[in-house]
């Protein structure tokens, strides 16, 4: 059981459901002496918010975060730092359509039949919603990182077929983009698609894209907790992802041996690695340069169309989804990709401080040996 | 640090290196009266063995494998069983090359990063002899699942551009093919491929698919330890994993929202699935349907064609890889790959064992109650 | 770092300060099914109170318990369920006297040096009302208990040189006696005790002891996560606690073998153990008679006898502890001591439940094999 | 399941039966570059080889330890270190009268419960021989802490009713000690009560104390992973410990405050701890004096002496242990709670090592900053 842990030296807990009394996160093993603020942790939640654009969902919510502990004047603690967004939109409703019909593409069947019954209100713990704690801990993490020079960026690689170009891509305008698409030319096109999905009644599915730079060769630990692998679970955990991919990804598959190997060449007369196709991880360790993930997401599940669906006395039969349902996960989904991100890398780069004796001894202030 | 370990209840950790004095595994967490003997993991060994065809190594390794303890009567104990393939192969060699190069596509840079030296000798123990541990303790997995009468089936899918078609795919013939290939016709052409690479002195990637069957819904944890997330991590932990897909995968991003979501449909009055895009999960939780599984190997780095490496020294210049290399990875790693997956899912059986107070009561004999 | 979760299978984790927003804790992997009302944690929390007598402190706080999330329609849902206690009782006060000085027998010095700095406010994160956490989840945990017909008790056994005699010891007295004493005669004394340490303006140590009953034979994993040893951290991870001991503890040092072992007998005609000096435990397993656990805590440190303590400046000298404080820990710790009993038999419970292959058999339905 | 997994980052799984194949454990998370050789680990298996006076098993096993992996040109690679002593004693012999009986003291009984049936040759898995990988990492854990200058030494305080006194302790005097006590005088009278128990065909009990001295203050995370509660698992979970205490232990329930807060004093002008009541451990971190743990162990359950024991059959009879077994476990247990100790004080300083944003700075060599 259990399952609401990530990481084993930064660990963090989230609990809360779409429409119980809020969403939150503790965040254990965090160090002390980061300067702090519910400021640092607003900005990110404040980027998976609804309603920054017509196409993701309308209800409005404040979703504003509280330190309840782990702060003291203004600098973490060391101790546990619990997070909270309580849930303003609470209004009760008829949920009759819902509690007794599996949605198609929902986790609704998957919950009854693991737990015998289910929070069926707004999707309970499988919601979306789900992701506050994540990012809302992300946020943390980042801050961290960015204290080490480290700076993570996640934006929206392609939506449906489009895909941004990578001559084209301008990271510098993510953050003004209401897709978060670094391609302005591709946006535009997405905005269209995007309108044409409403149109029908359906949605449709997206990649997002993470980048870690100034991150120093040597994270990552051997064997099961590689930095991909960790990345690999990160990503996956986060809800309606169906496909990981690091530096070339799948492509990688159709690749020859003498493209895809990183040779090197002088660049001023140092040697530099030539190309990147393993996305800066060999043998599950960063070697230094940018690390690059993506993830690709699924369409929404909730459409407007008619479906064919499940229901729980075993009968099937055609349902309406009613409600205004964003057509796209992926732009409110790379503030989570970035913080799941960060989670993975602050984790393992803490796991690493022990990797050899060297280490230990600058830590406890030891005479370097031999 | 740690990381050799995966996990929780069905717990391996696994150690060895390339040219050390064996490759190992203990497994913690094996339920007791599980019959067990050496051949029932020998016979998984056996599938990634060097040697069986022209196009993997010629290293002939007998890979024995020893039961040290945990199993008394031919049943397992309840104990850890600790399994171990000892090194024939130790011969000294000439490593001179390889111990101031970091080759390229090969973790001795990053491993030189971490740890200020490495175990050269053969990639030490980044080398994909790694695997034997994972291999052997996949097999005691799979005897688990099977007395369940859950099966875990692994093949190859694709290998550079040549891809099984859905029609033409027998699994029946997997175990008889040296690629381990369900399409004949794909396979022929795979052989072809294969010798032109060879002939270009260098290598191929591809894909490996992975199908659980029988598994019963409500297997996986929400949130961080879903199904699909702790596969994801167990695949990328496999050295030369670059993407995982789960059901659809990366098309799922290019998918509508009507067309992706798995409806249902009357099969003989009875309610199905549809389709299967999903893959067999959804909101990380097994729903009854087949669990499908991808994963992207990219091409052996070691090649034969002259290659431009970083030196120990900093400087950079041309290295050629000696010795005969498979020309592609991906025959011997679907048995690794059948064996994270069978790993990933009796770990995640034995969570959910305490899902809910009806199995609790079950197992310490109470009466139902409500 | 972290350090702030407990168990496996059925986890905890804590959150908060003395002084803070609030004390909280997040229990993920409870059974789903569970009927849990606020009730049922508000009568343990209720336990631990302050001013439940003259000799615990004054502070008068409500110490209300909310259920943020994992229950639905009264009953757990398999997912985390968050718990808080909002502090009532935050008034600024003047900490001057403790900002600057590292107080006798307190954990003030230990986290300076551990972290750079502390929230001096109350103890901060070690103060006793983190205890809070755990008695709220150990309420869950012992209701889980409750269920399976297993009782777990705590009571005082000893305070100062007073102890209650064996004979003497009635446990329905406990709930009624003000410092949970179940020999009256003992309780009298103890009471005239208490009073000459408030007037020697010193403070006393004490004994809790436990007792599990009815708890099945075969809990407890071997080697290092046995029985003993998860009950040892447990007990030992309650602050003020400087011994722990098991069935006839301490003692068995002294014993002789023919003493110690736990021989049978037959009691109308049925073997039963002639005596339990094993304390229910043998290699780290239960054996099916009741299990006994007692605690030792040292004196509260605070007294307002004049003390010498450390500066933070490095200078040493006297110190008087302003306001009220418990002349012992004791009464308070034991309902922290039968959750902490509760919480690590609740978990070894869930994780002996994959133990063997039958009761994996039993609990997906397969029929009994071999 | 599982439990045969011991640390956080310094992790260690052992594995093995007394009748089996071998012992050994996996140390997984050693950091790299410690020299380490076959013989810095023998020397401490040595301490706890049978034979080693007329109180100790005669059983005469060279107990040689190999290290089968992690380990290159001498030095750890930080790679998991495998190690492994293979049994030499593996006669078969008459089991008959142990299979159908659960001897008095010992884990028959439990495991048979646990498991549905058990290796009963020699205690199978529950045997002290399983002790052998616990020392043999603890060894690995002693060289680091002493490349920091930290000293674990662990000796007999008593024996039944002798115990040293403190006047007379030389520490100097344990390695030549035939039962490893520092008090000579103590020593003599309790070779003459081991005779006794001898000639009276039974066992009997003791203590053994270990301090750590020069461990730094801030070691240890507050809650749940205090060094005193890791410290009392890691005690408790050796076979036949019954009691554990930290400082001054069960006596602090006895002592009055204003004597058990370890006050400070001036000395040469600094100021320093008059006392170390605490053990070395407050609010669960060290404090930089001396850590001071004790273990008290049980007589040897296996007595010549006729008992009355419980058969499989369920009936209850008269049974004689034949054999020579030692009249006492103490001595050979000394170096268990020596390893145990330093097993859990080197993963708790690793752990410690990302406590501040200061020491992350520090180890990935960014400037000092705020």
């Amino acid at each position: 059981m259990a399952g609401s842990t990530f990481g084993t030296l930064f660990r963090i807990t989230t609990w809360g459901e779409s429409h119980g009394r809020g969403i939150g996160v503790v965040i254990d093993g965090c160090p002390a002496g980061l300067s702090l603020q519910t400021e640092d942790i607003q900005v990110f939640l404040n980027r998976r918010k609804p309603g920054q654009s017509r196409y993701t969902t309308a209800r409005q919510e404040a979703d504003t975060v509280e330190i309840l502990s782990g702060v003291f004047e203004r600098k973490t603690t060391g101790t546990p730092i619990s997070l909270v967004v309580f849930n303003k939109d609470q209004r009760s409703r008829d949920y009759s359509d819902i509690v007794s019909c599996y949605r198609p593409g929902h986790a609704d069947y998957t919950f009854d039949q693991k737990y015998g019954f289910r929070d069926y209100r707004g999707g309970g713990r499988s919601s979306g919603r789900e992701t506050i704690g994540r990012v809302a801990a992300g946020a943390v993490a980042s801050k961290i990182l960015g204290e080490l020079g480290i700076t993570v960026t996640a934006y929206t690689r392609s939506i449906g077929e489009i895909s941004c170009s990578s001559e084209n891509m301008e990271l510098s305008r993510i953050s003004s983009s209401p897709l978060y698409m670094p391609d302005a030319e591709a946006e535009e096109r997405a905005l269209l698609f995007l309108e044409e999905c409403l149109t029908n009644q359906t949605s449709c599915g997206g990649v997002v894209e993470c980048v870690v730079r100034h991150l120093p060769a040597g994270i990552g630990e051997p064997v099961f907790d590689k930095l991909d692998a960790n990345l690999g679970k990160a990503l996956f955990s986060i809800g309606a992802v169906k496909g990981v991919e690091i530096g070339d990804g799948m492509a990688a598959a159709k690749a020859f041996g003498h493209e895809n190997n990183d040779q090197y060449t002088l660049e001023n007369g140092k040697p530099v690695k030539a190309a990147n196709h393993a996305g800066g991880v060999l043998g599950g360790i960063s070697d230094g340069s940018d690390l690059l993930v993506r993830a690709a997401f699924k369409p929404t599940p909730s459409i407007a169309r008619p479906q064919t669906a499940l229901f729980q006395n075993g009968s099937c039969g055609e349902i309406r989804i009613h409600g205004r349902h964003d057509p796209i996960i992926v732009p409110r989904a790379v503030v989570v990709v970035e913080a799941m991100t960060a989670l993975t890398v602050v984790d393992l780069m803490m796991q690493n401080m022990s990797a050899t004796m060297g280490s230990i001894r600058k830590v406890y202030g030891m005479p370097e040996q031999n």
